[in-house]
């Protein structure tokens, strides 16, 4: 199967020059790009002088919790968590997650978003979702033992680790976080790590709190203490990262750790602003996530890479800081060699996930500089398609996931009411 | 003629319960809000179960400069100023106003905004595009008189507001801002605001050199000298506000000044986070505005009401502070408001300035609070259709605003490049 991308402006990455030109699609794969006339093919989609980039990773997600959107806003952090998060999440189901899943896959498809970070539970069902429609997918483990279990948990991560491998799909070992785990699991974890030799992933320096907490128990931050029991002997990625000193960004640069910041999640529960300025500065790799839809409420890349840029430019008192380059970076290569996944570039021998962008939208005109558009002016109403893999998930308000939307928007109707009441009641 | 929106759901105002109904509309104005079957009418709309709202207004925007999207970004405040959009500025005509405008207009007719406070050059040609295309529009003015001429900028001011008086079209007697004008010209301006009893606008406290530099000159900062001149005597608005200190809000207050905060500007520009929080708390009415597209770099006050909202939970540190209702109203019913404009809200006897949300985005299911997800959701891929005064503006991909999008487009890039020539040759 070949399907021919005619007619369009291509950005390969973030800091590529734009030109007009061709992408061939064979089996999921880019075969040709560049500028050529009379190339042949199965299906062929002239862009109309339109944007063609690479897709983006969301490389930290709870994608089943737009299950959730709308239900706890504008509450402090804590009641937001306690009261009435963990009691949904309480009585979740599986039947809970697969329509949670496939409402963040239309989001994602809707989006542009082709490949996901997942922590959350039944993994199976994210796979069964997600992966089914043709995301890529990184499952990651959020494991905890505060009510124990601690060998329970480790056997779990293990064999999921060895379960979940596979073309675009792939297990990573890790926790939730430093502050919901034992030392004998965190422990475990690392040494799980080094003998797989695997990058890790968790939920780090998340709030001050939890940082002020760790380092007032350890004498570490968490980075630190995480450093030092080999968690990032293998690299790999940590969510949030809002509270880092100078330290603990020598710590992630030397393993090669790669934040991946949450803006719009840690704004809106009142977190913070990442340091991302000086993470970049330093060489430590920053990815973007948008969290789950309970804390931000969008699955949007579009959102991420606007705060990532502009938020910075707040934090560092220039608007000169942390221009959009970076940003599209973040979302797209970094996020996708974060993820270990082959995407994330427009060059022969990626994986064809693409974007369609619409350069007809009155917010990307006039042309001056489409990069800086995409990162300042472009939203959702921009894409125009979205491929995975060779796959067309959105078109033109049609969604390819695997199920209708008008199924999917019926279920999870259903789905938050019955937890509403059951966590009520 | 008669238009009815039936089978929708309608938000009223920001405070108001959504509830399914129609609404009648007759010669551009609302003359049914309910519950009714039979209602026969011209043309029907069948909402088929989505949003009916009230447009936003937009209360601080310089529309025109549209074409200067994507030409100063990432760049430090001062360059951005003095090395790019002054110099675009200066070689600005009526016709690149005009083009600029028109681009400006597409653009609050996808994002559903009705109404418009524009500050800028070339009245008249503000008024032959955006007034023309159907927005209720407050021309502010901009004056000041660095290069001299104060007798003349106040001649010019009273003219324009005997001039500019109709039906959905008003002009604020005002001045570019503090730093820019002389004592004579702001005195003379608040003269005038008393002699016709009219409320003022004023660009003030947008940055803290701003105010530090008036405060070291004055002993008084910006609020305080305005004040103190009379200039506030009949109300009105200032834009940004991201410095005000207590006594500044307790003046405000006092004389029923309302803010117009500009989040992503201020934001993008690394100028600050305005006091929203303490502003609400002690009674100075807030509305939203865009500033120009040079600065944030999107008309969408869909972003505005996002970070009004959120960057006040990252400053104050609390994750329940100015909720969504408060961003909704101030971009609706609070903006019209101090407009001076008769729209914001669904009632009989409003004009018919609405827009139609589509609740079959992703990111705005499930339905749990559709207010919230407004605000944390939404963008401006959920507006279908955008009615000003009974004229619909945009619907479904297609503009009404008196030029075609292509010819807006292709004269809008003609304008820039040479205008980019020009400041460059």
């Amino acid at each position: 199967m070949k399907f021919l991308f005619k007619n369009a402006k291509i950005l390969k990455d973030a800091y590529a020059d734009i030109f007009d030109g061709e992408v061939l699609v064979e089996d999921g794969k880019i075969t040709y790009v560049g500028k050529a006339e009379n190339l042949r093919a199965d299906a062929v989609k002239d862009c109309g002088g339109n944007l063609l980039m690479p897709s983006f990773a969301n490389a930290h997600a709870h994608s089943a919790m737009t299950l959730f959107r709308g239900v706890a806003d504008d509450l402090p952090l804590k009641t937001w968590l306690f009261d009435r998060i963990f009691p949904l999440e309480d009585k979740l189901t599986e039947e809970d997650v697969y329509w949670g899943n496939m409402l963040a896959a239309a989001e994602y498809a809707r989006g542009g978003v082709t490949a996901v970070a997942d922590m959350y539970f039944y993994n199976d069902v994210i796979v069964d979702t997600l992966y089914k429609a043709g995301f890529a997918l990184a499952l990651c483990s959020g494991a905890n033992d505060i009510g124990g279990g601690t060998e329970q948990a480790l056997c779990r991560i293990e064999t999921a680790y060895n379960k979940y491998k596979g073309d675009r799909l792939k297990y990573f070992i890790g926790l939730h976080a430093e502050y919901t785990c034992s030392d004998a699991l965190l422990e475990g974890v690392a040494d799980l790590a080094a003998k797989y030799g695997a990058p890790t992933y968790i939920h780090c320096s998340e709030t001050l709190e939890e940082v002020g907490e760790c380092t007032v128990r350890r004498n570490l931050t968490p980075v630190e203490y995480l450093h030092k029991i080999g968690f990032f002997d293998y690299g790999g990625m940590i969510a949030h990262g809002t509270y880092l000193d100078k330290g603990d960004i020598a710590l992630l640069k030397d393993k090669n750790v790669c934040v991946v910041s949450n803006p719009s999640s840690n704004l809106k529960l009142a977190s913070g602003v990442a340091p991302v300025y000086s993470l970049l500065k330093n060489g430590v790799k920053v990815a973007l996530g948008t969290d789950g839809a309970a804390s931000n409420n969008k699955l949007s890349m579009f959102r991420e890479m606007y705060l990532l840029s502009c938020l910075q430019k707040e934090r560092m008192k220039d608007a000169a800081a942390v221009g959009a380059e970076i940003s599209l970076d973040a979302a797209g290569k970094t996020g996708w060699q974060a993820l270990g996944m082959n995407g994330g570039e427009i060059a022969v021998g990626k994986d064809a996930d693409l974007v369609l962008i619409d350069l007809s939208a009155p917010s990307m005109r006039p042309l001056s500089d489409i990069k800086k558009s995409l990162v300042y002016a472009a939203d959702t109403s921009a894409v125009l398609l979205t491929m995975a893999k060779g796959k067309i998930l959105y078109e033109n308000g049609e969604y390819h996931i695997g199920e209708s939307v008008e199924t999917v928007y019926k279920n999870a109707e259903k789905c938050i009411k019955r937890l509403l009441k059951e966590a009520n009641g």
